[in-house]
């Protein structure tokens, strides 16, 4: 029993964190299930029952199936369905038609292979990358509607009647699911997007904000010997930036659903989302060379003191400029103001990038020790890399 | 009608393309039509209609929402969907018979009421990443079926005759689409993840075995002074390794269906998948290395002759011997044997390595350029990485 006790304490802290993560969870729950009471209306009330019948129970299967996270993932389905829904119904009446001028023994047969043919051809189609990210919901309706339709229309005469009334419960249901997505607490897309790109950025920000300090600050604190190669240094570093490096996926995803939206708050309908996409693909090229990075640090080879305290000054500042630019950027980016305000350290980053080249130029060691040059060089020459890629964001985000 | 013609052959040829990369996206559209065209019988024949009724449009439904493209996506699918309809269909006759303790009056604000805390409740958990991977649709069919079953109650007196019958159409087409995905050309999740990993190895290799010879050679052949600053060396890399970059997601929804499926080929039931995702993910690191050298061969700094004839050695024989290395553990892979062939080449290339650090520790230079060092000595120090990566992809797979 204790041990059931700890279980259940422990089942109900991760609620409670999964719900404090993101309280829009806990809304969007009582908001599927205040759709789903409503539309059960359409069954308790008596006179809406005599209108609709059994279809009514397809109000409520939409609800279920329908209602999305974000007011774009539902607006996608609902439009989804319901287009499908009506194509796939008119389809399945003609086929319906077609077959019966073959007479009662080939009517049958022929509607199988219609069936056949139209669910092996919409199943091939939701291949087509295009397909799959915006219509596979409304492909799959489709097939569903076509072979319900053409199959129950053997036995059902009245099938326009059916099918005028499932399509005004789907769309009494869809339309339920549309209005409260849209007007209570509402989660667009578009907005989500967006602040992930911003916080991405905000992210690569901290880190390299961090980096200069850190990175040649943890060898001279601990005299030169130990170096970068114990983890305390890199114990400071920001490791949010993890996370960016397969954020691709959720990303084309929201953009997706934010192209189904109306325009809400500072976004117009027709936003170019796709403009996000790039953006996003900069900061994850620049993720991966931060990660690149983050293994020189650890790297067990003995860091040369004398080289870095030659480099530290333009690696600092090119470090910490371009963090400063990124955080610029991404203030901009929120605020949705002018991210002019960016350039001067783009500027900097830059010049500090021409400084790094005129030290690394006019340095001569003696004795050099390259063994020990080579991880500190890996640094500087990736933080290069990193600098041409921030100057490549700020002119997207321009 | 030119231009449409071209636009119809564009799309023709471009779905003979999607059928030709994997011809088993055209099968599977087939076993989409058979499945649904055999269960289209549960209408088509009298005696089962007359069995089934109009439940057996729920047959016809299962199988257009369940069947996916691999065995494990349709076992996953089906299970969910049978043991949440069971579920949902016990609690649901529980809440109706509840509600009716509360009079005519009461039933409608009890069934009400306990809808909207079930759904509530049940999409909140939708948010558990656990759940959401391996139990999402069975938590929607769930939500689904409780909904119907407690609000059809209220009007429908035989309800446990209509929870027996579609639960039994429901394993009808639930059991027509696992019998399909399973006998007629089986594509299985898990040998997809098994043959997606050790590709993503292969693609590893390939860049690597061809990595010294391009980055060393193409300087030669130009001589020094245009370096590797013109694309031309990198054109000949393979970029296949670019697609690893974002293979994370993929791999591990492959790997939650691949759970599901039964022993099949070399494969035992329980085999550990995890393993996969483990090895996965390592490549991944070393492709995030590789993304971080090939930004090294393209920059715009002059790299020195002097100092790359000094280190080139070492290096092409990592690079080589880790792409080797890479292959045989692909190779073993794909054959399930003993992967020990790939030790010498592991242990090559942690020689290479020993001997890159001598190199750079016996090299001294003259008048030493810092400036052009920097990128080849980049080069060499995620050269020391990706071995270092790929050792423990070699101890992963052991």
């Amino acid at each position: 029993p204790g041990q059931l006790m700890a279980r259940i304490i422990s089942i109900a802290k991760s609620i409670k964190k999964l719900g404090q993560d993101d309280p829009r969870r806990l809304i969007h729950s009582f908001k599927v299930g205040l759709a789903l009471s409503l539309v059960s209306l359409l069954y308790y009330a008596r006179p809406l029952y005599d209108g609709f019948g059994v279809a009514g129970m397809w109000a409520v299967l939409t609800v279920v199936v329908v209602f999305e996270f974000t007011v774009g993932g539902t607006l996608s389905k609902c439009l989804n369905r319901g287009f499908a829904t009506f194509l796939a119904g008119g389809l399945g009446i003609g086929a319906d038609y077609f077959a019966s001028l073959f007479g009662k023994q080939g009517e049958p047969i022929v509607l199988g292979i219609l069936v056949f043919v139209l669910a092996a051809a919409a199943t091939f189609s939701r291949f087509f990358p295009r397909i799959k990210a915006r219509y596979d919901y409304g492909v799959l309706i489709f097939i569903l509607t076509f072979s319900l339709v053409a199959v129950s229309g053997y036995r059902v005469d009245e099938l326009v009647v059916l099918a005028h009334q499932r399509l005004s419960t789907i769309i009494m249901g869809g339309a339920t699911c549309m209005l409260i997505s849209i007007f209570i607490c509402p989660v667009w897309a578009g907005e989500d997007l967006h602040k992930a790109v911003a916080s991405n950025l905000e992210k690569l920000a901290t880190y390299l904000e961090g980096f200069g300090d850190v990175y040649f600050q943890s060898c001279k604190d601990e005299g030169s010997g130990v170096g970068s190669k114990d983890g305390n240094g890199k114990s400071f570093l920001h490791q949010g930036y993890k996370s960016i490096l397969n954020s691709k996926n959720s990303e084309e995803s929201l953009a997706n659903f934010a192209r189904w939206e109306p325009g809400h708050g500072r976004f117009p309908l027709r936003y170019p989302w796709k403009h996000y996409l790039k953006i996003g693909a900069l900061a994850r090229q620049c993720a991966y060379q931060i990660e690149a990075i983050n293994g020189c640090i650890n790297s067990d080879i003995q860091a040369s003191e004398e080289f870095k305290s030659k480099i530290e000054g333009p690696c600092s500042r090119m470090s910490s400029e371009c963090g400063k630019a990124l955080k610029a950027l991404a203030t901009s980016m929120k605020t949705m103001t002018d991210p002019s305000s960016a350039n001067p350290h783009v500027e900097n980053s830059k010049a500090a990038m021409k400084d790094l080249k005129f030290a690394l130029k006019a340095s001569s060691m003696e004795n050099a020790d390259f063994l020990a040059i080579v991880p500190v060089a890996t640094v500087g020459s990736v933080l290069v890399e990193i600098t041409k890629c921030i100057q490549k964001i700020s002119e997207a985000v321009h």
